[in-house]
């Protein structure tokens, strides 16, 4: 990369994280060219040349999105041993992102999730893909652990289900009431599902 | 009530369906004079007498929405015995409310509290003051079961948490999968909770 390669692709970065931030706490559907070009100090018409329209801008907000969650929730883990370990480490490494408020509206799936669950088109397209990876990469984990013999046999999509409720209402929760006791409710509910650790 | 304020009643009660509906798929924030005028076919200016400012037609909306989940959820389970009967009636009436889309975008106050959770004012106070009217009835129903002998000791705060948690998260994965099985998922987690029923 020469040098001005490597400023566009700075520049592009602190635009794409203060667009995260944005549709974070005011919604995707609050992302405008105008609204991000006064955040990011840069003209409408740059944000207008780099993205073309708001729909591209959100659908690459999605993205950079997907690029912290794995960065913070997944790549952590990925260092612990196969099986339950690496499931407490996304457990934990999840509560954290939601608690140190990573995103400034708390988990950015979360948000994302429940402004166009009813919506249709691209935009939900992607959201929903990036919420299916994460179930299913989850979903691989906790086979791992049972083929491992460190969980019962399970229902492998019920305990999805059981873990992600008690992540995102954590989250939820805390945003909500301002307090970080949902946590504390989360990991006890988690506990029963994997073992107190 | 003579029948020009009949007839006014019935329009504002047209005029407020109209406007959880746009609420609950749009966001509170998408619920602007123009938008609700479309869709109650009523003037816009007939729209800006009644509510004055758009925050007080989004406050009157949340209030509406509140009447409704009292009606379809609360009332029904009235009827039957104090305990874990009533429980049992209020989390089949909240999975119906949620799987019948008595709004169109699920319950409504999941979506304002992703919506508002990161922002301050009187329309997140109102919802926070739903979301908890709601919390401590169940945590006082819950309790009742506990003194009736029909739960076993239990932390009231916890079983509050992971009960709307399941809820909850069934609302959610249904709207974003099109799909009616996580209600199945979160009865059998509730089922857990308060026995199978």
């Amino acid at each position: 990369m020469d040098g001005r390669a490597a400023r566009g692709a700075r520049s592009r970065e602190h635009i794409m994280k203060e667009a995260v931030e944005i549709a974070s706490v005011e919604g995707l559907d609050g992302l405008s060219f105008g609204a991000l070009a006064l955040r990011a100090s840069i003209s409408k018409s740059g944000i207008a040349t780099l993205f073309g329209s708001k729909e591209q801008l959100q659908l690459a907000t999605v993205a950079a999105a997907r690029e912290v969650f794995r960065l913070r929730v997944v790549e952590p883990a990925r260092q612990r041993n196969a099986g339950i370990d690496r499931i407490r480490g996304l457990l934990d490494a999840w509560l954290a992102y939601s608690r140190e408020r990573v995103f400034g509206g708390g988990c950015f799936f979360v948000s994302a999730s429940a402004e166009y669950d009813s919506k249709s088109g691209p935009i939900r397209d992607s959201i929903v893909a990036a919420v299916e990876e994460w179930h299913t990469y989850l979903a691989r984990e906790i086979r791992r652990a049972v083929e491992l013999g460190q969980l019962q046999q399970v229902d492998v999509d019920q305990f999805v289900f059981e873990t992600t409720a008690f992540l995102e209402t954590a989250n939820a929760r805390s945003l909500l009431t301002s307090s970080l006791a949902p946590y504390e409710s989360a990991k006890r509910a988690l506990g029963r599902l994997y073992g107190e650790w």
